[in-house]
């Protein structure tokens, strides 16, 4: 027993090859050699060389993004006179997001107290008054107008037909984007070892000549998105600034390197809905006079909304996804076996003779025979 | 030699088939179609019926929000008398963020100064002022407190049981989301193209009605998280607001639309921790009097914390899942090639036969023959 | 015609069987053994056990997060006297976002008014008033320095050495985080079922005795970094606040939890860039005062800039992965197998030998006679 045991295991040992018929048709013959180039070509080719089927990915990036704005510019206005704005006041929040809002232009309404006031006969206006259902009752007669409960005086509609802050054009964001890839404890600064500080100092982003510069200028900006300054800054609109990381991670750290483009996000081509564009809010300072009494300045701005949005994709050779790849274009030419074995064997011309060379019937005596001699 | 290798090349373009034993077995020919169907059926009917095993997937989602809320409500308390409180004062940051807050309730410490007072007695308290460690060491007998140096009048800790702004039911938010799948280069809004201005203005969502509709009346969306509104407006409360993105773009464009869901996100089911629900935070507006000292009035603000969750997938036919898919199932049918091999050579009773019909023993004679002749 | 039908349909159920020639060479078959238990160790031991190839998986979390921070700190500065800060002062913003500020250190310039002023001699504010262009041309000859427009008293350039919250190292930040992975439906919090809210209230977060604690100490939390509070506070700095979340939901529930990391993100060890590191921004408060005249107050804070990154995976079993690996794997068998045919057929002493028995001549007289009588 132990011995048949050993015969069956050193049997083992053994190699069997297939058997193979050769059948002499070149046309099935030439037409399984093209498929098995076409898969191999495809192998080589598209997932390899293309498509990089040899690396494991990872398509989620963790991303980090501090913000920095830089310019000034001076409003002078009517209703509040000459105003300065620098960082601290048109960018909303200050504190420096991967989201902010820089205001180009507003609609001030100083001083309001909380009383009675006649509503404004505006048409839009009146939508918003219902809504606010704070109506006295009241209607006052020589203006036409009903009183409301509100901060008096209410906000006037009219929004400059210019940017009031016209040199917006000319603010600068610095962008720091700090990114890492969990998977492959990978990470890495948009703003490159290579960088000095000089060069940060006066460089300016310029997809030509300064590609990794991270200082951009608000009114480039604006221009690589198709728009004009003067469209978006008058009515207010939202800009979706990319950022791209496209790492081969079998290369050397320095090919990694971002690549950033821009995109108005309130225009929709196909869309003639004019309520989707445009970007504009509110928001109220408050203050006490001497006596105690609480008035607000509201001021509606319009202005632009920057999105800084980061994606990535970063690719290391793994053993795994190369299996899958190599494995299943071999699995495939399985199948072009079968297609080619289809065609030599139900086909042909002579596809009963191949039928009969394949498939081989065994000798039905030799069952009868328990122990057969080998032919 | 040309010759030779010219034969040999000329021989490569001969189809070589696999030879066959026809074992006239049906079990196990039965059993290995049904393990074919199986297969082809995994294939068809799962992988690319069901899972769409031939679509390349993307699913990271590049998105950004934009948000504006709309309503007004008043308050009447006997410490700072009739408020008037528009979006610009409940929306915490006012500037339409993924992420915002809509203050529904609100305990407000006006006309704080800095300076020494008797810290209030409440147990809560004490804890939060031993952590701020400013005492005086001076402790006031008639009242049986000791003394702090803070911001006083020290802020009472009580909350109305009632949600002070509670008209916020009523208020809408608008909320525009522009997507973008960055592998397929597509990008969408949930303001669909199909939407016009009017229907903008009046429409509310609802799931059966207006699933396309991007306005939301606030408590409709706390009563579809499966709690009221007065819950959460009183103590706080925080809500995921989904939404969801499922993309088959291998059909048309317009088959691409958000699907919106809300949750709880302060509320685990299996937690009895009272810790983890409720949101509030304090902040506080400076001024100066008359006199250039500053002052400040305190707010503890409740209400409801909304953070816009976007996700999403879409896939698009593409030749390496495809090949994949295919090749995997096919090398899987291999396997069973290999499990009815083994049924048939070892588990039958005529397992012997077929073992000699299947492995070929070649003549060893012939090794000794260098020029064997065809048999 | 129907029984050739039936005949044929019925022949398909006989299994058929590849015919294989015994080749009685150890050293292929060893080598092919050999091959045969390296594909099967590495779908066991790398693809199933390792990197868990029969799982799908979801890298794209979603996460919702909520901090909240405590502790009060006093300043005392010539300039503004004695300050208290409480979380409503030192967090920006004061709402509880993902990511946000604490203040360090400040340098304020209290009671600016919009004027003329000389601007301040200092290098840098040099280009910054260049950037400004809001000179007015005069100069004034007994400092040496010219005018311009501004908010005066102008900003003095000169940080504090020491940051003017010291005790900002005992703050504490809680912080919530809500995870979901929507292809598998599934959600957790990261102030896990079994936190009670009294461990709540006394626990601080320690990798190795309260590893899911979610209160954090500011201090600790940078000196898990590899930097100094005080290197940090001073000027600033930005810390990655990561949450990591490996869930293997073939597992119970209660073993996926958040991992917690800290990673300093404006400081990269290769680039010698003082440019990157540090944080601060400024801010406004404006004030009126009796006259109705506009003052402000400006800030510019430096502090810690905490941003929560929160990533993760889950797997979960699933059909498609699982047969895509063993699928593959079992092809690649196949090009062991033809590597060992290689071998076997052109590369031994007995090759032509193994050649002739593997691949079978037809009898080609056979193809004159239709009919052939089998062999």
């Amino acid at each position: 027993m132990a011995q048949t045991w050993g015969n069956f295991l050193f049997s083992l040992l053994d190699y069997k090859t297939e058997k193979f018929v050769i059948a002499k048709n070149k046309k099935v013959g030439v037409l399984f050699r093209l498929f098995q180039l076409g898969v191999i070509g495809y192998l080589i080719g598209w997932v390899f060389l293309w498509k990089k089927g040899y690396q494991e990915t990872e398509e989620v990036i963790q991303s980090s993004v501090i913000t920095k704005l830089k310019g000034v510019d001076f409003t002078n206005s009517s209703q509040s006179g000459l105003q300065l704005w620098g960082a601290e006041d048109y960018v909303i929040p200050p504190q420096g997001d991967r989201v902010f809002f820089i205001v180009t232009n507003y609609v001030v309404t100083p001083n309001q107290k909380l009383g009675y006031c006649p509503e404004v006969r505006d048409r839009l206006l009146f939508y918003f008054v219902i809504l606010k259902t704070n109506y006295t009752g009241r209607c006052i007669n020589d203006t036409g107008t009903c009183e409301i409960h509100a901060w008096c005086p209410v906000e006037h509609g009219q929004t400059p037909s210019e940017p009031m802050l016209a040199k917006a054009e000319n603010f600068t964001i610095y962008v720091k984007n700090f990114i890492k890839f969990p998977k492959f404890a990978f990470s890495k600064l948009n703003v490159l070892p290579t960088i000095n500080s000089t060069y940060l100092k006066m460089c300016r982003y310029d997809k030509d000549h300064h590609p990794y510069c991270p200082i951009f200028l608000v009114g480039d900006v604006i221009n690589w998105t198709g728009y004009s300054f003067q469209d978006l800054a008058t009515k207010g609109g939202s800009i979706g600034f990319g950022i791209e990381w496209n790492c081969d991670l079998d290369k050397d750290e320095s090919q990694c390197n971002p690549e950033y483009s821009f995109t108005r996000l309130d225009s929709a081509k196909n869309s003639q809905n004019s309520a989707i564009s445009g970007y504009n809010f509110r928001f109220a300072r408050y203050y006490n006079d001497a006596a105690g009494q609480t008035y607000r300045n509201l001021f509606k701005v319009y202005g632009i909304h920057f999105d800084i949005l980061v994606n990535g994709k970063a690719g290391r050779f793994s053993i795994i996804p190369t299996v899958i790849s190599i494995g299943s274009g071999l699995a495939l030419m399985g199948a072009g076996v079968f297609v080619c074995d289809m065609i030599l064997l139900y086909m042909m011309s002579k596809s009963s003779f191949y039928r009969e060379t394949k498939f081989e019937f065994p000798c039905w005596a030799v069952i009868l025979d328990p122990n057969p001699a080998l032919p």
